[in-house]
Formats: structure tokens, sequence, C-alpha cells
């Protein structure tokens, strides 16, 4: 009997991870500590048409390209899901996650709800995770506290939120991030249980 | 917006888990880290013919009952799983795992490969697990150094657990039993999981 193929935490079937959150639902800080804790997992890198910001590196973090380089991949069939959000272009290559797979790594996707929503009808096999805020209350705290939009940008983050949130029950998952510890803790047993989930 | 729902580690929905494993593969060591490490989980306690040993009590290691009054309760059709052992009955009733999921707690089910397809058919939503035993060989040393059994008996559970394997992709999750902590852990990741896990 061989059970190499039985892995523990480890991977080595190159999985794909979705996970979406709404705004300020404290996604980017939970995939952060998440990426400590794996070993074998790997975010993809997008595609952007927005300028690089500084400090900012092209194929760390984002493939900057330019408006038309961005269509003709659309055009081609290359991406696995892409959405226009505030007037730039973000998508998630296939290559970019073959890259990641083909290697024996588990990709993980930080896109929002309509992207996840893409790769859930490209590919079968993705596993979705949602990130649910607090609570409303909370979730506009957080909002604020960044301190950089506007009274209506918040406004108008609240109302995509609750629209995001009606695709929760889409997800495979919903993770409640009152707890910063305990959303990393439970997001990482997610891909350790799936690690070893029989085909 | 409710998320009570949702919960990471706790649980409130009443899950049925089935862990079985191969002579030899460890099981009840992993089940009892487990239980030490999780909340709102607890170990369905079984019906059995044989008597009880010293230390063990009635109605907390196990339901002990008359042979004929186990059979009355195969015919009235109160046994979710049952399976004869070396001459004696062992059993799980339906209203032993219904008094632990019935406060919204997890019940565990500790059974062999043949009860758990048992619970399979009658239950589509539990969820099973398999602790794969490290290698032949490995098993082998824990069987012999039990120093209880006979190099006859040792053969024939040897034999018994290639046949208990052929059903490990039966299971949803098979769990690699290489290391006892990476399986606790493992486990435990599992029910985590599928405590957030949408319907």
């Amino acid at each position: 009997m061989d059970f190499s193929s039985i892995d523990n935490g480890r991977s080595g079937k190159g999985l794909l991870f979705v996970i979406s959150s709404v705004s300020g639902g404290g996604k980017t800080t939970v995939i952060g500590k998440v990426m400590e804790m794996m070993n074998d997992l790997r975010v993809s890198v997008s595609h952007t048409t927005r300028k690089p910001r500084p400090g900012e590196t092209d194929g760390k973090d984002y493939h900057f390209i330019s408006r038309e380089g961005f269509d003709r991949m659309i055009e081609s069939g290359l991406f696995l899901e892409w959405a226009p959000v505030y007037g730039q272009k973000y998508g998630t290559s296939r290559s970019a996650v073959d890259a990641i797979t083909g290697i024996g790594f588990d990709a993980l996707l930080d896109i929002d709800v309509q992207g996840a929503m893409q790769v859930k009808e490209a590919r079968e096999d993705a596993i979705l995770i949602f990130l649910a805020p607090p609570g409303e209350e909370e979730q506009e705290r957080r909002l604020r506290s960044r301190g950089t939009e506007t009274e209506h940008d918040v406004d108008k983050r609240l109302e995509a939120a609750m629209r995001e949130l009606a695709f929760m029950e889409e997800y495979h998952y919903s993770v409640l991030n009152d707890d910063l510890n305990d959303a990393v803790h439970t997001v990482s047993s997610i891909i350790r249980a799936e690690r070893c989930r029989n085909p």
C-alpha cells in the first residue's frame, strides 16, 4: 500500500483556493497571517491596468499591463477571472495559477465576489472561502478608521458590501472574522482539511 | 445580517463524524488527543453484549446489554450501525447520537469499516475520516509491541487490515497517522473546517 498521496498539512496536489470578503472585511490581514503559517501555498499574482505605486514590483505585487494588453488577454481567453474596479481592470490569468499548481503548490486567489463566481464557473474543483465581517457596525468602524475615504465613499462601500454578502452561500466555507487569530486558524484548518480530502 | 450560524471552531450544528482505522492504526490515541483539543465534541457511547471489564462503567464506556436485548434493538431498527466482533456484538444506537447532536454538540463515532459503511448508507450527512496506518511494517511493529497477541493473531489482524484498507476511498478524508501530533492536528482541522462548511 502506498500512502504517499495522503498529505496532512503538506500538499502536492495543486489545489485552488479562493478567498473573498467584503470591503472592510479584513481579508488582507487574514491572508497575510495564513501565508506565514502554511507551507506549499502561494498567492497568485494578478494582472492590472493600473500604474504601479511606489514600492510595488512588477511580477511580484502585480503583473502591470497596458489597457490594450489586458483587452487582448481577455479576447484570447487567458483570464480565469477579471473585473473592472474603479475604472481599472484586474484579473487572474490561467497561467499565473498554473505556475503555482503545476509544481504541486496550492494557489490562493485573493479576489472579490464577482471574480470568485467566475472562477467557480470555470473551475469546479476550486474551493471558495468567504470571510464574513463581524457585523455591520464593526465593518463601518473599520472602513472609517482607514481615514482615507470620504463619508460618501464609506457609504458606497457599505452598500457594495451588502450586495456582496448576498453571495456568501455560493461559497463552500464561511469564516467569521470577529477575531483575527480565530479566523486565521479556521482558514488554515480548511486548507489542511482539503489537502486530505478524497476525490 | 445575522452571522450567528457561522462558527469557527465552535459548533452548534450537531454534525456527525465517523473515524475508522485498521488494527494497529493508532485510532484510540488520536481520538483521545482530539477530544482534549476540541470543544463541543462528544464520543458516542456504543452498546455491547460483552461483559464489563474491571473499571468500566455502564453508560459511560459502553451501554452493556444482554444478547437478547441487543437482538431486540436490531429488530426494532434502533441501531445506526452494528457489527459482530469476536463473538460479541457492538453497535451505535440512533438515540446515542441524537443525545449528542440534539443539544448542538458534534458526535464522533469510533467504529470500524463495516460500521462506517452502514452509517454512510443511513446518514448521508455523516463525515467519514479514515486514519491510514504509516505503512505495513510500522503497523506490524505496533501490533506486536502490544505483546498480548500470538503470532497467529497478529497475522490475522494484518490480513483484516489489508481488507479494511480497501475501503479507504469510501471515506471523505484520509489522514496519515505517521506522526501523532500531525494526525491530531489534521483531524481537528477537518472538524473545524466542516463546522464552517456551507450546506
